[in-house]
C-alpha cells in the first residue's frame, strides 16, 4: 500500500562513456534491494547528461547577434546564452538574471536546462564547464530501462528528472524530462467518485509527482544521490512519450 | 535512508464538524502504525473544507454582472462563477470551460479551488452542491496539528494539498495550500555541491514535492484516502507559512 522512495547510496561520479543501467545494477548488487516487476528508477538528468558527454565548454561556444543581445537583457555570458539558444526552440521571457525558454523537447525551463554545478571538465577554468541536457531523454530513458530489464528480467519503469522553476510559486521542483514505461498522464475521466457523480478533473500528471516525490529524496547539493529506486507506484506500466505531458501550444494560456 | 508514503485506510467519510485530528488517531490506532517525531500527515483539502463546513449550495449565490458575463465567456454556471469570485483575489484568465484565478490566499488556480466531485449536500438536488476550500488552510494546519501533537507527544508536519493543473504541462499535481510545522521552501544557497562549487539553484519547494508525491498515492477516484503518512522527510521541521511559497506579483512573468 506504500509507496517508497529509497536514493541509491554510494552511487560512483560519472563519466563520458559510462553505463548508467551497468552503475545502478552494481548499485544495488551492493545493496539489499531485490527488484520487483513494477519498480521504477529516477534518474536525477546530470548522470544520463554526463555519461553521454554532454559536458561543453563555454570557451567553443561563438555566440551570435541574438546571444549578445540576450546577454545583455540578462546579465548572463553570451557565450552561456548562445548554447541556450541551440538548445532551444523559442524564447518565452527574458529578464535580469533570467531567460525562461522552450527547450527543443517541448517543455519550458530557465536556461534550457543547462546547469554550472556539479560539473568539471577535462581542461581550462573549470568554471567554463557546463552540462547540456541529453540529447533525447526518452530514448536515454528507453535504453536505460531495456538494459535493466533485460538483464533483472523484470518488467520497470525509467524516469529522468530535472528542478524546475515554475510560475506563481517560489522555488524549484522535480520534474520529468524524459520517460520509459512510466505513465506520464493517467486518465480518471469517466471513474465515478465516492458518490458515483463521473470525475471532471481526471488527467493526473503521475509521472510528474513521481518527480517531484522522488526529487525530494535525491539532494541537491553534496549529497550525491542521483537514483532513486521506487516501490509501489499505485498506476500500471505502460509505454510512454514525454510529448504527452507537454501542453499543445494553441492550448497554452501562459507563454 | 528511504522517504515512505503510506496511505491511511478506511478513512471515514467526513462531515461538518467532525475532529480531522480525532479521525486520524482513530485510524492510526486501527493501524500498525506507530507516529514518530518527524512524521508529517498530507490531508486532502476536501477533507479539511467539509469538516469546517464549506458546502454551498448554489442556489444560494446570487450572481453578480461581473459573474454572468465571466459565465458568458467560460460557458459555466453564473452561480458556480459568482463563489468563484468570491473566493478570488483576481481572475487570471477566462477562456470556454476554463477560469484561473488568484485565489484570496495568494496562489493561482482554477475555479479558486470550489469543486463538484465527492460532494453530496443536505438537499436539493445533489448537482448544485459544491465544496469551497478551507478558509485558511494554514491556519486548519496548524490545528490539526496542535491536536496531533498534544495527543502523541510527538513533534509533526500537516500539509494540505489540492490537485492542480499547471502552465505549459498537462494533468493535475498535487500541491501545498496550507501548511504547519513543514518547510515550504528550502534554502540550499551557498551549499557546496560535489566539487565544492557554490549552489547558484537553491531554493527547493519541498512541502510542494512532498504534496506531489503524496498526491500520487491518495488516488482521485473512489478509492477514498484522503490521509497520508510520511515518514523520512529528508529536511528538519519547523514553523512555516504559505506565503513563503508564493512569487511576488511583480517577480512573476507569468501572469
Amino acid at each position: 500500500m506504500s509507496l517508497n522512495l529509497t536514493p541509491l547510496q554510494n552511487f560512483p561520479l560519472v563519466k563520458t562513456g559510462d553505463s548508467i543501467s551497468s552503475l545502478i545494477l552494481a548499485c544495488l548488487a551492493n545493496s539489499n534491494l531485490q527488484v520487483m516487476d513494477g519498480d521504477i528508477f529516477v534518474l536525477a538528468q546530470k548522470i544520463v547528461s554526463k555519461s553521454e558527454g554532454r559536458l561543453r565548454n563555454l570557451n567553443e561556444a561563438i555566440p551570435s547577434p541574438e546571444s549578445f543581445e540576450l546577454a545583455k537583457v540578462t546579465g548572463k555570458d553570451p557565450r552561456f546564452i548562445e548554447l541556450v539558444l541551440q538548445e532551444s526552440a523559442s524564447v518565452l521571457r527574458a529578464r535580469e538574471n533570467t531567460i525562461i525558454v522552450e527547450h527543443k523537447r517541448g517543455f519550458i525551463c530557465a536556461n534550457a536546462g543547462i546547469d554550472h554545478s556539479n560539473v568539471k571538465g577535462e581542461f581550462g577554468d573549470d568554471q567554463d564547464w557546463v552540462l547540456l541536457l541529453p540529447e533525447d531523454p526518452d530514448r536515454s530513458a528507453a535504453g536505460i530501462r531495456q538494459e535493466l530489464q533485460s538483464v533483472t528480467g523484470k518488467q520497470l519503469g525509467v524516469l529522468i528528472i530535472d528542478s524546475h522553476g515554475r510560475a506563481w510559486r517560489n522555488g524549484t521542483v522535480g520534474i520529468t524530462i524524459g520517460l520509459s514505461g512510466v505513465p506520464g498522464l493517467v486518465d480518471l475521466r469517466g471513474t465515478s467518485d465516492l458518490f458515483g457523480f463521473k470525475l471532471r478533473i481526471t488527467q493526473v500528471a503521475a509521472a510528474d509527482e513521481l518527480a517531484a516525490g522522488a526529487s525530494l529524496v535525491m539532494g541537491q547539493a553534496a549529497e550525491g544521490t542521483p537514483v532513486v529506486h521506487v516501490r509501489g507506484f499505485p498506476y500500471p506500466l505502460r509505454e510512454a512519450q514525454l510529448n504527452e505531458m507537454i501542453r499543445p501550444k494553441e492550448l497554452d494560456m501562459f507563454r
